[in-house]
């Protein structure tokens, strides 16, 4: 067994399970994430990255499956580990975001794709040289089915944005 | 809380704290992925991946720390959350790693910076549409620490392998 105690918070516009966009690359949403008090020292030198990894618990997702279809795009199942969906057994999402400004322990961001008030575990610098390999082979995921959770993501957004407007 | 249960383990030629390289990428060190029976499912149609993301738990990271001095290169003290230590509140690492083969739930890898035995969490597909951001800025990260990382990542995998030629 793994205990993790949250160390922050996800504030975000996406409130309804589904709403948010399925990739932090495609979200334009701005959000904040919360540090505790009792973690912030932690964040220490942490202004000078543009991009940060933040490492969260899809806390309402299902633990259950072993096959999903994949949210966007095809009606195959797929075995879980080699989707990106929320249902997972250990539903921990890696979320990629561009920090924008930090206020006594909220780190302002935008690319969101987490849903309000979910747990934090995790923090970590984004480094090209650590984390980027631009010429990966992605198996059955096709230009197709990325430029349709472009779209998707990009279509959750403007719906927020409506959502907002008319309040 | 968040509890999680390990789907499988690493087995790796790094057996003692501190002999792994510091970071996947600048590994080239060969290993296993072995996925516990009961989540073997969840692995079809990953064979198609060049690259995966292991989520993993470092039980052997001490989880007090919120300010570290890099592990090369460096008496300067960060905030944890701005390195990539792996004494962290919730010790979850992310490795890279390459996929070979699979042969009946073991994952044959390329690129391992675990300790052997280390409790593996999750399995997801890089996919660089989602995970790759080539022109992140690197906040306290210099060209000469990464450059240093990877030297030390080198003389680690020299290490091993002299260790095993001479047993």
């Amino acid at each position: 067994m793994a205990d993790f105690t949250p160390i922050g918070i996800a504030h975000s516009p996406f409130r309804k399970a589904g709403a948010p966009p399925f990739q932090s690359l495609f979200s334009q949403a701005e959000g904040r994430i919360e540090i505790f008090p009792e973690y912030q020292e932690g964040l220490m030198s942490i202004d000078g990255f543009s991009h940060l990894i933040i490492l969260s618990h899809f806390n309402r997702a299902e633990r259950q499956a072993l096959m999903e279809k994949p949210l966007s795009d095809g009606e195959t199942p797929h075995g879980i580990f080699s989707t990106r969906h929320f249902n997972r057994p250990n539903p921990i999402g890696i979320s990629y975001v561009a920090l924008n400004s930090i206020d006594k322990g909220v780190l302002h961001v935008t690319g969101l794709d987490l849903l309000e008030g979910t747990p934090v575990l995790d923090v970590k610098p984004y480094i090209p040289a650590f984390d980027s390999i631009p010429h990966a082979i992605t198996g059955w995921v096709t230009d197709r089915h990325i430029e349709n959770i472009r779209k998707t993501s990009i279509r959750a957004q403007q719906e927020i944005i409506k959502n907002q407007k008319s309040q």
